[in-house]
């Protein structure tokens, strides 16, 4: 399958040496990676005059929309929750109905981490924040409408236990995401 | 237009009197605005037996699917970015093609946002973070995938600069979006 590899992964301080090795992995499950860093070979004319942010981001959709599935690095980034560039991806990918796979280097679900870095307070069965904004408490990894996503989709949630300095090197949950998707679904 | 209003707005401590505030002033602007919080008249019944959290998740999808155009509260929730809920419906709806539109109460770019919260250092023309992860600076509300997306679409995102007291409360960037949505695009 052609899979998009979205995630903060183009923040790395070499992405390409990391979209190398994450395409690597893939073919070695068979499959077919494309990095966001990836040309689009039939990019429009028109598009090389848009300023550079707004170029890049219509070649990610065209990415998304050219590829069988996603595969979300969703290790929180700079906050308790995955890189928003990412969930917008996922979004998009979601609406084409096609399969979309999450992992993450944070084993804590969001409830957890949300507590751990933002004081709240109970109010009856709720927690609120210091906005008085109420605190998500589904069980669940991420917003819910990233994680219900991703199960409706028929994809899965890899996460595991990695120690702060190795969050953004650590691919054994992505590699779980790649075996899962060479399996039969169902 | 039938219009979904997407945003953190749920999580206020009585996020119904906001869906009826943002509704009323939708009407007063000729649209008719769908709120996460809706009844999904025509719901299968199959989704009855999902955990709360999947079905949620599914009336909202179903509730995009129904609507013209979406309007985001982009205004940064729990850090720098925008809800991550909110972000997944922007990317879903500009899968399907439609106009996004964009609203936050706080005017600052995402680029002085994260420098504000997250000590970074100059490698060159470019910005990092603790993690050596590169600081996006496009000059850009959010993330480059949203406000480009935005964009694309027709929409806008109107900013205004509204006191951290009144961030949950001011509603006049959201109008600004309903009056840009009422005039013929182009």
């Amino acid at each position: 399958m052609r899979l998009y590899l979205a995630g903060p992964d183009v923040f790395l301080p070499d992405p390409f040496a990391r979209a190398a090795r994450l395409k690597s992995l893939c073919r070695a499950h068979g499959h077919e990676g494309v990095s966001p860093l990836d040309d689009v070979p039939d990019m429009p004319a028109a598009w090389r005059d848009l300023p550079e942010a707004r170029r890049i981001a219509l070649c990610n959709e065209a990415h998304i929309k050219g590829c069988d599935a996603l595969v979300a690095n969703l290790t929180p980034f700079r906050g308790v929750s995955a890189d928003v560039g990412t969930v917008f991806e996922v979004g998009f990918m979601r609406a084409l109905g096609r399969p979309v796979f999450g992992w993450t280097n944070d084993p804590r679900l969001l409830f957890a981490r949300t507590l751990a870095a933002h004081p709240a307070r109970r109010d009856g069965t709720d927690w609120r924040d210091a906005d008085d904004m109420l605190v998500e408490a589904f069980g669940m990894h991420d917003n819910l409408m990233i994680d219900a996503a991703i199960l409706a989709s028929g994809g899965t949630i890899e996460a595991e236990d990695v120690p702060p300095e190795a969050r953004w090197t650590d691919l054994r949950a992505f590699e779980r995401c790649l075996a899962r998707l060479a399996q039969p679904s169902g």
